[in-house]
């Protein structure tokens, strides 16, 4: 706290720190309205901004304001992301099959070098193996009661009437189903948690409408009252990594394999398997101690950047971007690698997938609209195991840091003050 | 399994899931060049997505490609992310002070809307007040010897070369300190943890290069001989939310507060900090029920949305959105709100905060370029802090879903199938 | 390390930790006999430890010889732990019903004071209400398999097979039902959950054998051969905390709740709920903040003598001790608290419940033998429930340290120097 | 719940569950008083259970009952607990060194004849290396303010007065000392971490009185003033595992490691190092996907016995049982193993230690009294060590089950119904 401080007087980090009860500027006006007037009105309110103005709301993004009306609110622009291309990626699933060019989008030097190597190599030994293994989405709405009794009557209560939730959960939706339904009583407290598939959508707005529609089912039929109904507890993990997610699923759950000849990672990878393997069982006990949840490298860069470029909702990366890697040195040699995420909570249809560039990406994939979410889930568990064998390859040989010097700092014959502070993969 | 293999033979299902060795289409070429030529020939490469490219290679988008070819290799445009401005939001920190305009990028319907909400009546209440509590990245080199005693001894002979780590590792840079030097044992392997300072940059390369000089100089000179050395050993917390960060830093630790008159709750939120509070406790237990790092509920939709405008990782989401969130009623009948998050690992120089788009939205928050980190972090901070009022404010007065269903699917007057699998904040 | 090592020259540190293949001392003789004859073989081994032999092998113990016989080998005398006697407590459950005298075993000072407090304040508000949330026991055999096709395959082949798997294990127990089957798939691992009812058992050797027989039966029939098969797979949450047990349940899941009127607060507890709920919010955000699995205070305290005294098995704290504690202020100003512990794996046949002091134990709760392991289930949640409450009151009191000076130093009027490294409640 | 319900009308439910306010059986008497008249008037409330009373209150347990009176409140007599020997155990620590005989109370079946196994094997290796790594045993004073700047403030005053916390502290005890404070805010709460040495003792009541002094010496001189102080904020690990323990330590922190020829594995293990490899990372992924706190078997067995021999803190065993376990093949074909604790909290003066039996176990181990205890920390982990060689070995090999089978049921030749429910080690 100390160096933060630094230079300021007592009085002055007081008065820094109060309340301040004096008006401000304005509002942003305007809430859903895109149109380029209502934007203007927006912008006058950052008259510093100016040159921002320019970059933000260049032309052609205010010509698609209608395009981003039903994404955004308070629409001001938009910012670019640049995209790389990484692949081809064998995949073989049964949703995903062949070889799929990965667009990647990300400001972070080095990472889509890092996804094309291991996708390239991933590649080079017939492709990654991928099974989903369990698929759905969960709301966890909460019910608090007078007495722990009561919390049991309810709970039994429901168990009865699971059919008439199913009913009043799906009249909400098209493609939802109310797949189980499960309790956690503590004490007074009871959580439900419902789980639905939700087709080709990622969904988390579809099973909260119509978890809010079983929620309203109970007020106006169950005799025993709670005190207090939320729609969701917090038990659902939505946009956190909770170990429960072993034991559930949130979206969909991949297990992604390959196996590496030795000379494959010898030539391409410049390391041995048992180099690999040094490295997968240090780092795994690296994670444990660091009390992580899974044991895992760094799943959170490649999927960040392609739910980036497809119009997936990234803060679902908190809990995306978490499973367990495992590496063995196989009998003849080789290597054998897997990596199993129970999260892939991604969708085809809906949300940012509409949007041009987002979609377009999807396209690139070949994966736009209806009947392709199991084969993204499924791209991107191959995706992580890419990267997990690229990115311990580099570490067990050594290159890791000079990889990322030559990638970020490189490219202009600059010294390390230019290009300082250059976040990597 | 059986759902996603229905109606496929066994034979089909083999077929699918087996490596497939014949020879695939080509590598994506030319590695960091970025001219439109080469940007060409990938694109010749996806002969399916002639309409894609339209709206990813699109000419403004190729126009720039020297911009960002020092931040993404295998470039074939960019896509857009619409930005919503949220606020003002008032921030009394050491660092930030005064009213921010908060521009956040998200494809997510809701996500601005209720974030702005969350600022507005944080900054009615006076502001909130944030407080930098440590600062520091760290990286983690792992050891491996041949035995508990050489471990040992490793570790003395380091505890006795500080100084000189501090030598080699800062030699390699013009902001990054190193702070502090500790160390795990376990059996013959050791890791070591070097924290670093920073300056403005998020510091990711940065503390790699200075930790490969650290490893350099034990190669050179330790009598104690590892049998193995990888650059991180998987204990920094790297890309992915970890218990260890209550106890350290990944970046910067930041508390934010903030405490609401009765009246402004009921007036503006349309509930009672009573309420607020129920949910609250409802929702922590929720989240250790499910067993998540930390208590929070979506500080990950809020900064992900900041970090994405503004050029930070978004990858590093994953660590950034854990904390605890803390409600409480006060003895005046208001409500008292804090969060506190220990890895906003953020950056107001280096990597995606010089593109273009990115820089802009800086200048939005009139916090592009040096001298800004620590204010950055301090806006991350009651930005969360805005989140959590906002969202348990829905929750706890069941708006939740319908604030949702208006802004996810009422833009335009469609049944439920059209919007079906709208994601939301 | 520096310290253990003070005073050490390196040669001295090097020649201590080096290994030594020296012959040894005889190993200790005889097994499973239990004879005098055999345990003074066995007493020959320590000429050193003559007092000592007179105390742990006193007659008194070595003339019950054969009752220890099938619980111990090796057998070389007894300990004696004190035993104190706390309630009554008052519980209100389905099994559980009525005023319980509860021994409890320990060598801790204050801790049984602090139990029987909080039990005389239970009783005082009309006893606790106890519920069996759910009921089982868990073993986890794990699967190997070539690949990620072959392990899918051999779950469905399981999913085909869960009758033939029930009967296999039902064969070799009386009372034993196996309730469940899932699966966990990580690459080409799997791992089986069979959870178990065990009748009044706490059951782990009986679902041990029974599970044995599943993997027997799948050797013999399964099609798909695994190349390793393993027991337990370290997936069931025996003898360790774990997260998933709020998922699942290990033993017998138990809430309690008590509501406590103001005055009672006040009067017997020396505090007020606000404060003992201001305690526990502290404590509970601790907990988060040190990654503890659930929020609890001092659960072990109370179960470990519990265990102890009653023959129950001790190490089945580290995973017992595991669960939520929530305190709340109620409308009236009366304080509600509860319990919720979902790893209570306790029985009243078997095990160590056949010994003559523990069985005894169990008679002082009028819980010995068959019929009552759900009941005691109860009684661990209620014993758990009036701890919480005397240490939480304690504390927000300010009474903890003097209690504990009190009790554990003050009995004789000796300095600080004579009570020095008493442990406490 | 339906199960427990089974046969219970609602209104007899109902009766059951509501609390009751009739008047109850009188409280148990007399508190700390120990003598033969207090101990019969205990038993007098117990009038069921007279067998009981002859073998609790047996003459031998109350003619030293003032032995016992400074351990155990509402003293009633004692259980017997068998003790088995294990061993000998070979240590090579900096300060155990040479052969133990390991004492090991417990109840349950197989438990003394695995460690023996397992003891036996590190011995015919050279026994294992044990090397302590760090020491220091927290309290965790919580404090509350009226705001974060408060807090702020109170962390800089603490700053500038550690001295006078040492003196404050270190006053009220002979052998305890204050090595480190640390401090965690939280909005504005803060959490001081003090962390002491405590000598030979275990120090947990050492501890809390010397932090009441660093409290009291807060109450009196800051000028910050709290609106609520607690001596313990639940943030010290006590009697809970907790992932922080790998940051920090709790007791003592220890690793062991031995290496096995593979001939020695062959013989006397009648497995492979690959086998026991195998197991280790199947099971090490089990303990990740049930989301445990580091990665162990089964240490929760052999501490908890070796706890209840030697008058340690059994309920110690939720905190102690924690650490990493690994087992690696080495180039030589021979098997390396090694455990980490960080969390051994064990004492050899106070507490429990000096009861009569209790004494007579470390008697037994030759670690009495004062100057033993860190040589009593390394006993610790090479027992753990041979208990997860000895566990795995027999998973690997397939014989867990039998053994149990063998040792718990074996010894009378009766069917599988009279030996139900025998818990296993």
């Amino acid at each position: 706290m100390s160096d933060v401080a630094a230079g300021l007087s007592p009085e002055e980090i007081t008065r820094r720190l109060a309340p301040k009860h004096h008006d401000g500027p304005p509002r942003v006006p305007g809430a859903t309205r895109s149109e380029p007037a209502v934007v203007d009105q927006r912008w006058a309110l950052l008259p510093h901004a100016a040159a921002a103005k320019a970059v933000i709301a260049a032309p052609e993004a205010l010509a698609r304001h209608e395009t981003f009306a039903r994404n955004i609110e308070n629409f001001i622009g938009t910012v670019q992301v640049p995209v790389g291309l990484a692949g081809p990626l064998r995949v073989n699933g049964l949703a995903a099959q062949g070889d799929y060019y990965v667009p990647l989008a990300t400001t972070e030097a080095a990472l889509v070098a890092s996804y094309h190597r291991g996708a390239s190599v991933v590649t080079l030994a017939g492709g990654c193996t991928t099974l989903i293994l369990n698929e759905g989405v969960g709301r966890a709405p909460a019910f608090a009661f007078a007495s722990l009794p009561e919390a049991g009557a309810f709970v039994q209560w429901c168990l009865a009437h699971i059919e008439a939730f199913r009913a009043a959960a799906e009249a909400t939706t098209r493609y939802g189903r109310l797949r189980d339904v499960r309790f956690t009583v503590e004490g007074n407290h009871v959580y439900l948690l419902l789980e639905y598939t939700t087709g080709d959508a990622s969904g988390q707005n579809m099973v909260t409408i119509a978890t809010q529609a079983v929620c309203d089912y109970i007020a106006a039929h169950c005799p025993v009252k709670p005190s207090a109904v939320f729609v969701e507890g917090n038990l659902s993990g939505d946009k956190k990594a909770s170990a429960q997610s072993f034991q559930t699923v949130r979206g969909r759950k991949v297990s992604a394999e390959a196996r590496l000849e030795r000379k494959l990672v010898e030539r391409h990878l410049h390391t041995t398997p048992e180099k690999m393997v040094d490295y997968w069982r240090m780092s795994a006990i690296g994670g444990v101690l660091s009390g992580t949840i899974g044991v895992q490298g760094h799943y959170a860069n490649g999927l960040a950047a392609l739910f980036l470029a497809c119009g997936q909702d990234v803060a679902c990366v908190s809990e995306a971007a978490v499973g367990v890697t495992r590496f063995e040195v196989e009998g003849n040699g080789g290597l054998y690698a897997a990596v199993t995420l129970p999260n892939l909570i991604v969708g085809t249809v809906g949300g940012g997938t509409s949007l041009p560039s987002q979609r377009a990406a999807l396209e690139v994939l070949g994966l736009a609209g209806p009947g392709h979410a199991r084969a993204l889930a499924e791209v991107c568990a191959g995706l992580a195991l890419a990267g997990e064998l690229s990115i311990i390859a580099a570490l067990s040989a050594g290159h890791f840091t000079s990889a990322h010097e030559r990638l970020a700092r490189g490219r202009k014959s600059t010294g390390p003050a230019a290009s300082e502070g250059r976040p990597t993969a």
